[in-house]
């Protein structure tokens, strides 16, 4: 029995929802289906002069409506639920069918999942989907991890609904096999907190040293949205800074509680990065960060502690200092996505996957959250050097952090002495003075480890390890 | 078939070996067993003449040694080895008997091997024992988990062997059930990673920034050493910065290779610091700079990136950046502490075990690596409020770093300005900045979530969450 839809979409939820609709807009014929049978039907009621769909009411009915070889997208919550649909659907399918999970899963399921269908000759196609609901519908940024066959067939389909980049190129493209998509997707995750974390120091910032109104800094980002930082991250913080809360005609984020929430990939990004040796201190005092500011019974029982009380600049100091805070958020944020690509290029070697930067960068460029004119620069820097070890040796963006770096010292050192807490920046700027950095004092660390645990340590005249009688009579024994 | 010894080791590399001397020494009969006998007969040879060793060539030998119940030590490497000595030993032993796990385990481990083995009514305490080879000789600290009963009958053993705190009392206590032990242990080792990352940084501060020789900055270390960062690190830092390498006439640490290594242990720390959302940026920055360190590819690549060369200061001003430095130091220590002990109050109240945290300071008094005059004084802070949610709180502490704020600002600020990396410094002080704001700019992260995710966000003037309609007229709606 063949069917004649060209893709189903379990899970109709308002992603799934979304994203079967963005299918039957573009054309495609899309089976649809959801455990509560009600859901589908207010999809199709709702939404069924939009293009063809074929609503399905058990998971028999659902895969006898697709054509073959079968396409269908799991649209379920990740974890357990991801791995229930799976379980229902697969004794239903055959060889060559592909199933497309397009939640937010680990990459480790992802691995795993690919591994037990592929034993039963299906291919499971690790999507990552960015842009949330309103990307789902018109076009989101698609990251899909898998077989080169099925998503070479998928392929043509997912470039249909995919977002498009300003020179007209649909934002997807084959990441590489199993959980590199949704491993990539993780990264671009764990960036887009670095990313708010940013812009949340500059903000405040603005608010306590510049002295600025709410209303003012919403205009300081709708002038930088004009520049170098245009993004949809800088333009809706303009968005949210400009708007008004209507009850107390108060400025929207100063009725906002001050504590910030977390799902699991910011998290997840820093574990894996931790795991695979690459620091990713940006990231990772984002999701602190977060944390911390979810702590009400620590910052209560904080209160109180001494330190200084920022006082605002004056008028044309406080432009300068805006200005200056500009330069900050850009080579921070130079930063964080130079720690995110590294981490990347890490897991495609540990993994195997081959994964190109510069296509990365490509389909991050429109459809996603962390959209922004600088991706297509990240994408020129690595097609021109796919072997580029770091963002920061490419020379545009060396050039550009050089030329920020005066500006970004001020900020964080008057950050610093006027109380206001800036991990993200001061992070950003550790990791760029560590890199540069002639000498580390990790030799002094490796000395200590050797004296308290016999770690050895390997000296910069002569090869080998070393070992000294700490002791004894502190002589050097070579060990290897 | 009963034996003699009261105690056995299994796993007879150096650790292992000076735990059994340990114990010989203070008087117990040693059952002594390792894989390959010529270990177990080089210890007996060796250090015969030391107490009473039963050494046993097979683990039926070694089993039959030990009187009942049994009480036996495994000192494998973590991982896999030491599930395959369990694997063994598990089937000779009988229901009462104690298997002890002296090696640096994940947690997640030792609860699972404690489960397992309860099931067949064993015993087994997961032991975190600090101090490396000396210290397993000489008096470790030492941190048994696991079930009451068995803690109380290890307890007198334990306490002989272990290192003592000045006012005599044993650096040993029944931590808490299962996993207690080695989750205390884990965070140990973090915060070891935080207090070497912040002398590293101390020492490039006096280096580059005072202009001191590792003479002078061994003098300042002595000094310190002789306040209230009175500790075996402090110390040890001395002792290696004075050291002159004999081949080249150099100072030590000049010769060594500026590329740190680590293990697990750090890392792990992070890790779980992280699904428990506690902020253990000290930490965290100090895993990462030593995986900095170690990416000699990158440094060379980032060779040439603009910044400032650090000028040293001269004479007066030195000397006054060196005292400021102290201060800078201390308050990070400080904010490291308050950061570990958090992390160890929220993994006993996810895990239900009940630890004390003036108890946890006691037993680090003395035999461990972070051993300093500092914990005692973070013990009585705990003992005196046992409820104590953050040392930060502790009105001590809280005026000691209140009094060292302002040098602490002075010298990340210069830092910044002289393009010396302080990561732990600078995240210290930014953790402390965060608690005591009024207001956290974590208002404008969740607004933007609402704005691309609809994730809602509550309100400081009103019960409930909210959604503001973003895409449409911006109108609030209550979501619950």
């Amino acid at each position: 029995m063949t069917g004649t839809a060209q893709i189903g979409v379990t899970g109709l939820a308002v992603m799934g929802r979304n994203l079967a609709r963005n299918f039957a807009r573009n054309g495609f014929t899309v089976a649809v289906h959801n455990r509560t049978t009600a859901r589908t039907d207010e999809l199709v009621k709702e939404f069924g002069d939009e293009g063809a769909f074929v609503p399905a009411r058990t998971p028999e009915e659902f895969v006898a409506a697709l054509e073959r070889p079968r396409r269908l997208v799991v649209m379920v919550k990740a974890g357990d639920p991801t791995d229930a649909v799976i379980k229902e659907f697969a004794p239903l399918l055959d060889e060559g069918d592909v199933v497309i999970d397009g939640g937010n899963a680990h990459f480790e399921d992802t691995r795993r999942r690919e591994r037990e269908l592929r034993e039963r000759g299906i291919h499971f196609v690790g999507a990552g989907i960015s842009g949330g609901e309103e990307g789902a519908l018109n076009g989101p940024s698609i990251m899909p991890g898998g077989s080169t066959e099925s998503c070479a067939t998928l392929g043509p389909m997912l470039e249909k609904i995919a977002a498009r980049a300003e020179d007209g190129t649909p934002c997807t493209t084959h990441i590489g096999p199993d959980g590199a998509g949704h491993f990539v997707k993780m990264v671009h995750n764990g960036i887009e907190y670095a990313d708010m974390q940013l812009i949340a120091e500059a903000y405040d910032l603005l608010r306590a040293v510049a002295g600025y109104s709410s209303a003012q800094i919403a205009e300081v980002f709708r002038t930088w949205n004009t520049g170098r930082l245009d993004s949809y991250l800088i333009e809706i913080t303009a968005d949210v800074l400009a708007h008004t809360d209507e009850a107390t005609g108060r400025p929207f984020v100063d009725i906002v509680q001050d504590r910030a929430e977390q799902k699991g990939t910011g998290r997840w990004t820093v574990q894996i990065a931790l795991d695979l040796g690459v620091p990713v201190s940006g990231i990772a005092e984002a999701v602190f960060a977060r944390s911390l500011s979810g702590h009400a019974d620590l910052r209560e029982a904080a209160r109180g502690l001494t330190g200084p009380t920022a006082v605002p600049l004056s008028g044309p100091e406080a432009a300068a200092f805006a200005d200056r805070v500009e330069q900050a958020l850009y080579a921070s944020k130079i930063v964080s996505y130079t720690q995110g690509f590294h981490q990347i290029r890490a897991g495609s070697e540990a993994y195997g996957w081959g994964i190109g930067l510069g296509a990365v960068a490509a389909v991050w460029r429109a459809g996603c959250i962390i959209r922004a004119a600088f991706l297509d620069r990240i994408r020129s820097a690595y097609d021109a050097r796919p072997e580029l070890l770091s963002l920061l040796s490419d020379e545009p963006f060396a050039q550009e952090i050089g030329a920020a770096q005066d500006d970004w010292r001020t900020v964080v050192a008057e950050a610093v002495r006027q109380g206001v807490p800036t991990p993200g920046f001061a992070a950003a700027l550790s990791y760029y003075d560590g890199l540069r950095a002639d000498r580390l004092p990790a030799a002094l660390t490796q000395g200590q480890r050797d004296f308290f645990g016999a770690h050895t340590y390997r000296r910069t005249d002569r090869e080998g390890s070393f070992h000294t009688l700490w002791g004894g009579d502190r002589s050097e024994v070579s060990t290897g």
